[in-house]
Protein backbone atom coordinates (compact mmCIF):
# COMPACT_ATOMS: atom_id res chain seq x y z
CA UNK A 1 0.00 0.00 0.00
CA UNK A 2 0.69 3.56 -0.74
CA UNK A 3 0.36 5.90 2.26
CA UNK A 4 -0.02 8.51 0.30
CA UNK A 5 -3.07 6.46 -1.31
CA UNK A 6 -4.50 5.82 2.37
CA UNK A 7 -4.11 9.89 3.31
CA UNK A 8 -6.04 10.94 0.48
CA UNK A 9 -8.88 8.65 1.17
CA UNK A 10 -9.46 9.38 4.73
CA UNK A 11 -8.97 13.25 3.45
CA UNK A 12 -12.28 12.89 0.94
CA UNK A 13 -14.33 10.31 3.75
CA UNK A 14 -13.78 13.07 6.39
CA UNK A 15 -14.60 16.06 3.84
CA UNK A 16 -17.65 14.00 2.25
CA UNK A 17 -18.48 12.87 6.10
CA UNK A 18 -18.76 16.84 6.62
CA UNK A 19 -20.78 18.14 3.32
CA UNK A 20 -18.17 19.82 2.21
CA UNK A 21 -17.08 20.75 -1.86
CA UNK A 22 -13.28 20.53 -2.28
CA UNK A 23 -13.57 24.54 -2.68
CA UNK A 24 -15.23 24.76 0.60
CA UNK A 25 -13.29 22.03 2.90
CA UNK A 26 -10.10 23.63 1.02
CA UNK A 27 -11.03 27.38 2.16
CA UNK A 28 -12.04 25.66 5.52
CA UNK A 29 -8.13 24.28 5.90
CA UNK A 30 -7.07 27.33 4.44
CA UNK A 31 -5.56 25.42 1.71
CA UNK A 32 -5.99 25.88 -2.05
CA UNK A 33 -8.66 23.40 -3.75
CA UNK A 34 -6.13 22.18 -6.74
CA UNK A 35 -3.63 21.11 -3.26
CA UNK A 36 -7.00 19.53 -1.99
CA UNK A 37 -8.08 17.97 -5.34
CA UNK A 38 -4.36 16.31 -5.44
CA UNK A 39 -4.07 14.91 -1.99
CA UNK A 40 -6.81 13.02 -1.93
CA UNK A 41 -6.17 11.35 -5.45
CA UNK A 42 -3.12 10.21 -3.09
CA UNK A 43 -0.53 12.53 -5.11
CA UNK A 44 1.02 14.48 -2.17
CA UNK A 45 3.31 13.52 -0.03
CA UNK A 46 1.74 15.79 2.70
CA UNK A 47 3.77 17.36 5.74
CA UNK A 48 2.85 17.27 9.13
CA UNK A 49 1.22 20.94 9.14
CA UNK A 50 -0.75 20.44 6.49
CA UNK A 51 -2.25 17.29 7.84
CA UNK A 52 -2.97 19.59 11.06
CA UNK A 53 -4.65 21.86 8.98
CA UNK A 54 -6.85 19.76 7.55
CA UNK A 55 -7.07 17.63 10.46
CA UNK A 56 -8.42 21.02 11.93
CA UNK A 57 -10.86 21.87 9.42
CA UNK A 58 -12.14 18.50 10.31
CA UNK A 59 -12.80 19.24 14.27
CA UNK A 60 -10.17 16.26 14.56
CA UNK A 61 -6.71 16.08 16.43
CA UNK A 62 -4.49 14.36 14.79
CA UNK A 63 -4.68 11.31 16.88
CA UNK A 64 -8.10 11.09 15.84
CA UNK A 65 -7.31 11.42 12.08
CA UNK A 66 -5.29 8.24 12.37
CA UNK A 67 -7.20 6.56 14.25
CA UNK A 68 -8.31 4.91 11.21
CA UNK A 69 -8.23 1.20 9.89
CA UNK A 70 -6.42 2.91 7.01
CA UNK A 71 -3.51 3.46 8.92
CA UNK A 72 -3.20 0.75 11.04
CA UNK A 73 -1.03 -2.06 9.12
CA UNK A 74 2.52 -2.09 9.76
CA UNK B 1 1.56 24.78 20.92
CA UNK B 2 3.75 24.15 17.38
CA UNK B 3 2.92 20.38 15.66
CA UNK B 4 7.01 19.78 14.71
CA UNK B 5 7.91 20.10 18.46
CA UNK B 6 5.53 17.55 19.42
CA UNK B 7 6.17 15.58 16.57
CA UNK B 8 10.02 15.61 17.68
CA UNK B 9 9.30 14.69 21.36
CA UNK B 10 7.55 11.52 19.72
CA UNK B 11 9.91 10.24 17.83
CA UNK B 12 12.94 10.83 20.30
CA UNK B 13 10.46 9.28 22.99
CA UNK B 14 10.22 5.98 20.60
CA UNK B 15 14.05 6.09 20.19
CA UNK B 16 14.99 6.27 23.39
CA UNK B 17 12.33 3.25 24.56
CA UNK B 18 13.62 1.27 21.78
CA UNK B 19 17.13 2.06 22.95
CA UNK B 20 18.32 3.17 19.72
CA UNK B 21 20.94 6.04 19.38
CA UNK B 22 19.95 8.90 16.80
CA UNK B 23 22.70 6.77 14.55
CA UNK B 24 21.32 3.48 14.80
CA UNK B 25 17.67 5.01 14.88
CA UNK B 26 18.41 6.50 11.66
CA UNK B 27 19.74 3.40 9.74
CA UNK B 28 16.86 1.25 10.74
CA UNK B 29 14.94 4.27 9.26
CA UNK B 30 16.81 4.72 5.81
CA UNK B 31 16.98 8.89 6.82
CA UNK B 32 19.63 10.32 7.99
CA UNK B 33 21.45 11.21 11.14
CA UNK B 34 21.33 14.77 10.82
CA UNK B 35 18.19 14.84 9.19
CA UNK B 36 16.67 12.82 12.78
CA UNK B 37 18.48 15.21 14.77
CA UNK B 38 16.51 18.15 13.44
CA UNK B 39 12.96 16.45 13.69
CA UNK B 40 13.22 16.05 16.89
CA UNK B 41 14.49 19.35 17.81
CA UNK B 42 11.25 20.35 16.40
CA UNK B 43 12.92 21.80 13.50
CA UNK B 44 11.01 19.38 10.29
CA UNK B 45 7.73 19.94 8.89
CA UNK B 46 8.16 15.60 8.24
CA UNK B 47 6.28 14.39 5.51
CA UNK B 48 4.14 11.48 5.97
CA UNK B 49 6.34 9.41 3.64
CA UNK B 50 8.94 10.01 6.36
CA UNK B 51 6.71 9.53 9.39
CA UNK B 52 5.75 6.64 8.13
CA UNK B 53 9.84 5.33 7.88
CA UNK B 54 10.13 6.30 11.40
CA UNK B 55 6.58 4.69 12.76
CA UNK B 56 8.12 1.49 11.01
CA UNK B 57 11.55 1.54 12.08
CA UNK B 58 9.38 1.12 15.79
CA UNK B 59 6.92 -1.67 14.20
CA UNK B 60 4.26 0.81 15.08
CA UNK B 61 1.29 1.65 12.87
CA UNK B 62 0.88 5.62 12.05
CA UNK B 63 -2.92 4.73 13.97
CA UNK B 64 -0.53 4.21 16.99
CA UNK B 65 2.53 6.44 15.77
CA UNK B 66 -0.26 9.08 16.78
CA UNK B 67 -1.77 7.53 19.45
CA UNK B 68 -0.39 10.05 22.29
CA UNK B 69 -1.40 12.69 24.11
CA UNK B 70 0.78 14.59 22.49
CA UNK B 71 -1.66 14.62 19.61
CA UNK B 72 -4.85 14.66 21.17
CA UNK B 73 -5.46 18.15 21.25
CA UNK B 74 -7.43 19.87 18.53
Amino acid sequence: MDIKINLGKRVKELRLFKGYSQEAFAHECGLDRTYIASVENGKRNVSIENIEKIASACQLSLQEFFNSELFSGN
